[in-house]
């Protein structure tokens, strides 16, 4: 169990873009992950609202984690859809990812995504998608 | 026409997260977009391909961009799906989006994404999603 | 309230196809809606597990209630995704959608299928769509 | 590849639901098949379009036997995304699914669907989805 959230927090930190996007594994557990991201300009679009392509990135690397830990190794997302429910504005998005269901080969997961400003979240988008072992 | 591709130009080169990303918007039609993203250190994952999330950009702006041509205006995702096919290396990604149909309502998007290494072109990922009024 | 529930109940029982696959709906609420299906041979595929497509009804169904529900009039499914889990077996199935979100123009709802067995549940599918207002 | 194409013929008559449903398998290749489906009232939902459960089979079902084909074994659909474009009405369906991509553990199909009336035919749905070899 620690081993596998060790190899979590060491495979994040080897991920350069997740550096790039400046996300942090932020809580881990058996079957859950979750990744928050500061709201910084670089990671807005147009309007100042959080670009759907960082929200999609957050979706997937929190799936991965959390479908990775369900399947107790290196594992990667196969698949995943998204969809968004209002503009993310805010401090920070917090991504939540949990694996509803685990066997040899597959966990499937759901992500919830919230924009957090100050003490109130509120959801902004919704994901699911499969994760698989990485080999 | 001319008129609608100046302004997704204006739009695309207002967005401060694909300047992060360092994406180019390089070519477009009355449905359909194409981006192009350098693969550099900062868009790979632990094992030096490139991360899924970055992918998931390409492929969410894309159809944004041929969703909001086919559409006639500033148009978003509201909702897409995405299969990673195979790890993408190479010297760039290109993301190809069409439209596949457009009402008042909504443009149904495919985006193709190839992963380019010199002459030669892998489908590495498939994505379809939908795209909206932004108003 | 009662309105928009016997406006359901109505649209429900005029699908023609719903009553060739013998669902009935049974359970409503301002935001939720439950489908149960007896497995009877004519749901199997060849294995004598339930076919994918029956639970992908399901989950259609489900979903455009609990939205339409959400969105309080008559509506649509423009869109969803399914995830398969385990083979459905049992004596019947029940999808459980929920609207997680609601605005003027679309409602994403997501839902779970369970496969019955006696007082033994388990979830054999996911999905995830957005319902629209169906005018 | 003659096998395959028996084997494939074989399991689509063995499927309670097909028959239920109406459907033929009309077309198959290496990496495709065309699924048709009559439009019989049976299939409708309440303003007598054809129902969108009864498109999300054919979806389902067109792409497991195009990704099976593909894989070249007895295969089933993991997980599938639909976005419906148009009402269906005419004459009868089709759906013509290809496996876009294959390797040794999946099958990354497409899937148009489309409503034909006489001569003419409209695409009223698109599907992407993941097939995996059976066992």
């Amino acid at each position: 169990m620690q081993d596998i959230q060790a190899l979590a927090r060491q495979i994040f930190s080897n991920q350069p873009f997740t550096r790039h996007m400046g996300a942090q594994l932020t809580a881990m557990g058996s079957d859950h992950a979750e990744i928050t991201l500061p709201i910084a300009d670089h990671v807005k679009q147009q309007h100042g609202f959080v670009h759907g392509g960082a929200i999609s990135y957050l979706a997937d690397n929190a799936m991965t984690f959390a479908g990775g830990l369900a399947l107790n190794g290196d594992a990667l997302t196969a698949e995943f859809k998204i969809n968004y429910l209002r503009p993310a504005v805010g401090t920070h998005l917090v991504a939540r990812a949990k694996a509803r269901s685990a066997s040899k080969r597959q966990a499937v997961c759901q992500c919830e995504i919230y924009a957090v400003d100050g003490s109130e979240e509120k959801l902004c988008a919704l994901a699911q998608g499969m994760v698989v072992p990485s080999n």
